[in-house]
């Protein structure tokens, strides 16, 4: 369909969509009731809470709606520069408030819905998370998807509409049980079904090749062919009119006609192959290195790349011919390697559909591609097996041989005769198995490598990349993560927000948008006033955490102990393990104390751990399986009272999140040095006003630079530490265990707990040389730092002090920030900023 | 959630609620327009005409809600009595056209559509028919609905949102190629799905038996859990506010916790296991009697009579607590037996878990089922293994072990020692594998039975039923089926619609809601100015059809050949065989006669036959390919030219029979007596002036009654003769071939319609004493009756004048008088009507 300027009633068309809907009371009313009435099919009888959001949801949808057209028309109109943030997950959370909030419509939501008699707070409570993400990368693209929209940045999200995102966890008998979350089932007020936007993806097939007027040419032909659907979500900017969107692929079956079937006779088995169809996207993999290497995997892979990839095309091709400007108009950022089969992909269409030629083909994907890397451990780079590609995307890997024949030709003439670098920085990794390195692949392909904090990026460069940095300097290069504050601080602590807006006499709609002006808060950190404030809003929110946990475990946790947090997915790197055995040290220590003295020598504590176990990574189970069942003796142990409390928060997600980080005083993000890329939990504790315990990892490097060490209890051993504690265990070392950890360990075996049989593989292996990530190394400073911890928060004003110069000096960790050197250093992209509406429209 | 008139608000809510659109043209553009902008997502840019059509059905949909929000209010309010009217085909053809003349506002949305720039007819063509049946009694189903809105009955439809409907029937080199038809793949605007209506349906398990008090009590326990969520469409009566409901059940996956799976896992497994639950409503069987004892199918007919009927408890509960009164509000109509297991869920519940005796619980279900039969043919009555049953459903086995126990022990006490009785009459069937039959399970447990014309209700009582009718004399009744002349003349003709108003003088409002009006048209069917309206109408619809041949075939009709039309599901029984050997007959005569003798010996014809055929049906299979065969030779025979054109139209579907009907001349219907149970597309060609070629069977029998045996070409024998004839071929009779059709199938195996081998088992068939269809026997006497048939198209005015008086006479075949007596002898229902909408909330 072309648009006909000229065609009959298009006048009128626009006469009666050019008017937007009114943010008076009434009209949100008379909004919200017709939705119930017309889109729900609900009479004023069944008209409940949930009704009330989902009619709510759609009325701001409709608002969100007008914006995000007239943001797309806009772009179209001037020909703007795009951004597609291409990523396997996104994380997003529950978008009721953070719509309204950022359309600042809050306040009238809340009266409108109040004069009809229903909470707008408990509203919010009915929205179901939207888990489609694992943990940090997931939630990074989120709030990078804010971010962007609030600078006005023509840019959109593409990933997956899973049907299961990341399961449910439940907690039976201390194990974790994983049930599928089908978030869907309920319907989904936020997207748009796009039943016109669709593309056909082919998977299997072979690669004919033909002469095309003296030039060899390839098609890929055959296989089986699957509908991607979009479905659209509008992601508003805060205080802007911009309204990016993100494009979510569903897979269906193709409707079309399939002459294999034809005579096969078998139409209820024809049928049910086609619905297998629905597979490929029904399921979030829940980031199971053991689930390296799935088929299907893979093909959720390229078929969200290659609906992107199309997508993007079309609306490049809809006012463009000359493909040179590709990249000038498009960037593509690849969060991890998880699309990078993308780029092969628009070499493939550009070759062989479009018939460009190999150099300049390879010129537009080299220039319009960018890869984050978000991790150094091996386990974790992505592979693919030469066999499995070849099977399912025969095409795809003729063109990555070929990248790699031209990029080996490269290397032998840089490094003329060095068989070592070209076995190492080959795409192909030789073995039993050959496999595709697909981290190689992306640096290869890309204009910029970036990772995702300083010390990563600089780890980057010296181990795994190594030979890249030194082949192509200045291309990998660090963007330190960053988290959104509208939902950060805004959504999850209004308290805090109000606190904020007050001291420093600014609306929030400035400091949000401009994060270091928090700067001004320092001079505050021993204002009585303000002081007395900040414990109020804390209080309040552990308050709210407390009933939480009263609803979600059972367990009656004491206001007034300090609230001592750790909630990430669970990971031997990550070391909740650690943490664990120190809690069992705590224990031990107190029971050790004659009772009289116990107040003297130990701060009241309710550690809390949570996170979701990868259903085949056993060693995090039975860590979970530990914490519960260290938590079940302690907490029920007469002795110890208020004096410890130990919670493992079931279910960890972005809602609980949103309740948990608030109420915070410390949180832990105790990784082996080297392992954890950035973090960015880390962040959100503290501009919610959380010391963070804390090695010399990811950004927690950083953290300390802008906030001050004095004001984290940093710990442990740094990189080269940890480099020759490594080779000493590795060289028979085994003297590292300790005292007190050997007591520690014995407690254990020795069924104080209980059955906890599934952590001895554990223990044994970290006696004989299997601590590969240093718990004995770390644990004696580790309960260093834990006693500081103890004795600053006797000092309360001091403790809080602490906190909030963190707060003050979070400002460089807003994600605002983030995207903004992306915008500079890699994208080279600038703000477009949406016109407010008018009625006029000459004045559009 | 329970509605509390005292909550704050509902008075703000009641009173936003309570008004209505508007029917002016400025509120029907301004809500499609809305709804392109807010429903769908898109701007004015990529507004086409599918994106037209669903904003204009969604706008429809909002009207439609309004009155089905009140009626279904009023009933409750008033307490009415309920029909529903459970039936696992629906097979409604497109509902915007339907919609927009029950609601009359077709004229205002031509007008409001052609002002900014769209045909509504053009609009018509994008919606996609939601083929959810298989033929008649699908249709049946359809035309019910209809007309229980029209006359203002509370009734509800019930059945299976399946997403595969009938497949679509693709013609490749003359065989049937079927392909799934994945209807919803554009998304469904007339739809309300329902979030908020869903039910656990179990299956599996076992039986847990226990002493409650003193009493023996059972409870089903265990098994597969899972979900039916509601898709509700409104079905708007003609002219009355009304409209009711077709509640449709969709399966999903169980969002709750298994803990089965606990333990197991397999995360990946557990999901994929659940998603299966997806296959229940996946696809509508093609009515192939290979399939029957499938389970899925006995899953499909537990899963929506399961819910169903919670459903109908739920409702009932709300208002009522005295289950004596159950059956006086509430009257259950089973649509052949594919839903008999309602009656034995409904005695479940009552028994095992509302705890009523069992005679309380027995007399409950008795009054409230009735049954109508669709068949005698012995191969299409259900029967359902013991085993399988057993497996599926352990506690609806026990009960129908119990009813059949208590029903035999009272045809015991009526006919003593007549063993041979009781076998027959059993409802578990002995043998190899024992079965129990659905058909006379569902006639014990039904107070009513009935078939669907005069001839078809007389056999059941001398055939099949026979003991049954001896047994409760009176029970088994007639019903003879209607259609709806909404859809089937004023929609699909309106030009024969607005004939027959200007002549009657009277508003299609008044004869089309009491079509024996229509006799006053008898008075002109010999008037020259009717007759030259009557031919034009004809004409015109002859032209149109012809274009959608060319269009959906290739092949080029002339508009003055006589369009003779047999259109119905392929069947032996139907005779679609004969037809096509009379066919090849006919070319064989044309050839004989010399050139300059055809015109006057030869009425130039098109024959058009269209229909689909079960996957696994071979016959019928082969029928359709010789028919292509046949019309591929002699379309193409320069010799036969425009004389003798043959037709098969492809994927036959109720928006095809829309176009195809109201041009039809002469139409079909020559099933071999006994064995059609009514037919109902003889009354549509009726009503459009067709005339019948037919045997006396089912329908045909009544038509001839009301409008006069002259006005039809009737032939053929009658059901005596076929069994008879039946019997000879048994004995070993052989010499019914005769030379002429001796002819046409040497013909055949001469290869003169290139290779039809499929067709020879058929042949070799019926020459060996398998002419159970009596092909033979009425060859002869059909040749006769075409004969008659082209002598009396040569005097055109004659002609038209039996179509004419077909017209006149058609009254009684509304599906308005069949619902009248469905309610007068079998529901005892009466009309409830919907005060029209106001905005005073005291008036309502």
């Amino acid at each position: 369909f072309k648009y006909d300027e000229s065609k009959v009633g298009n006048e009128k068309i626009w006469e009666l969509m050019n008017s937007y809907i009114g943010a008076d009371k009434k009209s949100i009313q008379r909004s919200i009731v017709n939705h119930v009435e017309y889109t729900l099919g609900c009479t004023r009888f069944n008209f409940d809470n949930f009704n009330a959001y989902q009619a709510s949801a759609f009325s701001v949808r409709d608002r969100l709606i007008e914006a995000w057209n007239d943001t797309n028309e806009y772009f179209t109109t001037n020909d703007s520069k795009r951004v597609y943030y291409l990523s396997l997950e996104f994380l997003l959370g529950r978008l009721m408030q953070n719509s309204l909030v950022n359309i600042d419509v809050e306040p009238k939501y809340k009266d409108a819905l109040m004069d009809i008699g229903y909470k707008l707070e408990d509203l919010y409570e009915q929205e179901v998370d939207p888990a489609l993400g694992n943990g940090g990368l997931g939630r990074l693209a989120a709030c990078f998807l804010d971010s962007m929209a609030t600078l006005e940045i023509p840019a959109w999200g593409y990933g997956i509409r899973y049907d299961y995102g990341i399961f449910k966890q439940g907690i039976i008998d201390g194990y974790q049980v994983e049930s599928p979350d089908y978030w869907l089932a309920r319907g989904n007020p936020w997207e748009i079904e796009r039943a016109d936007v669709t593309y056909h993806v082919r998977f299997y097939g072979h690669v004919r090749k033909y002469n095309d007027g003296g030039v060899e040419r390839a098609n890929w032909e055959g296989g089986d062919i699957v509908v991607a659907q979009a479905f659209d979500t509008p992601i508003p900017g805060f205080n802007t009119f911009n309204t990016n969107n993100l494009r979510l692929w569903k897979s269906r079956p193709c409707n079309e006609f399939d002459f294999r079937q034809f005579n096969a006779g078998d139409y209820h088995g024809a049928i049910h192959e086609r619905q297998k169809a629905e597979y490929i996207t029904s399921v979030l993999y829940p980031n199971d290195s053991s689930e390296q290497g799935k088929e299907l995997r893979l093909k959720q892979q390229y078929f969200f790349c290659s609906a992107t990839i199309r997508d993007i095309i079309r609306r490049y091709k809809k006012t463009h011919t000359d493909w040179n400007n590709f990249h000038e108009k498009n960037q593509i950022q690849l969060n991890d390697t998880h699309p990078a089969i993308a780029s092969i992909e628009l070499l493939r269409i550009l070759i062989d559909e479009e018939k460009l030629p190999w150099d300049q083909a390879w010129n537009i994907i080299y220039k319009t591609f960018a890869y984050t890397n978000h991790t150094v451990l091996p386990e974790a780079l992505e592979k693919w097996s030469v066999k499995l590609i070849g099977n399912l995307l025969p095409r795809h890997l003729d063109l990555i041989y070929l990248i790699n024949f031209f990029f080996i030709e490269k290397v032998k003439q840089k490094y003329p005769g060095d068989g070592a670098r070209i076995s190492r920085m080959s795409l192909i990794e030789e073995g039993d198995e050959k496999k595709v390195r697909m981290a190689f692949l992306s640096i290869i392909c890309s204009h910029s490598v970036n990772g995702v904090a300083a010390l990563h990026s600089e780890l980057l460069k010296k181990t795994i990349f190594k030979d890249f940095d030194e082949m192509f300097p200045g291309k990998i290069q660090n963007k330190t993560n960053g988290v959104t504050p509208r939902r950060w601080i805004h959504c999850c602590n209004p308290g805090l927000s109000d606190l904020i807006s007050d001291t420093i006499k600014d609306d929030h709609t400035e400091w949000i948008t401009n994060l270091t002006s928090l700067r001004e808060l320092s001079a505050y950190s021993t204002d009585e006033d303000f002081l007395k404030r900040f414990i109020h809003v804390k209080q309040e929110n552990k308050k709210k955490l407390a009933v939480w946990v009263k609803e979600h475990t059972g367990i009656d946790i004491p206001i007034n102990s300090l609230y001592d947090v750790m909630v990430k997915r669970i990971h031997e790197y990550k070391r909740q393990f650690m943490n664990i055995l120190y809690i069992i040290h705590r224990y031990l220590m107190i029971k050790d104390t004659p009772a009289h003295e116990r107040a003297a020598k130990f701060v009241p504590r309710v550690v809390m751990i949570g996170g979701k176990a990868a259903p085949g990574y056993a060693n995090a189970k039975a860590i979970i399986k530990l914490i519960n069942s260290v938590a079940q003796k302690v907490n029920n142990d007469r002795d110890i009272g208020d004096l410890l409390k130990i919670v493992f928060l079931p279910n960890y997600c972005v809602s609980a999140a949103q309740i948990i980080i608030p109420a915070a005083e410390m949180s832990q993000h105790i990784s082996t040095a080297g392992t954890e890329a950035s973090g960015t939990s880390n962040m959100k504790f503290i501009m919610n006003g959380s010391i963070i315990i804390g090695t010399m990892d990811g950004a927690n490097v950083e953290i300390a630079e802008e906030i001050g060490a004095h004001n984290m209890f940093i710990f442990g051993a740094l990189v080269p530490e940890v480099d020759t504690f490594r080779k000493q265990i590795q060289e028979g070392r085994r003297d590292y265990i300790g005292s007190r950890l050997k007591r520690v360990f014995d407690t254990i075996r020795a069924g104080t707990f209980g059955d906890v049989s599934t952590i001895h593989a554990m223990l044994y292996s970290i006696e004989n040389g299997g601590d590969y990530y240093c718990v004995c190394l770390d644990f004696y400073p580790y309960i260093t730092a834990q006693e500081k911890v103890d004795e600053t928060y006797r000092d309360y004003h001091k403790w809080c002090k602490m906190a909030i110069e963190g707060i003050a000096y979070s400002g460089k960790f807003s994600s605002d920030r983030t995207i903004q050197e992306y915008c500079q250093d890699i994208w080279k992209v600038s703000p477009v900023s949406i016109p407010k509406p008018t009625t006029n429209p000459q004045a559009r």
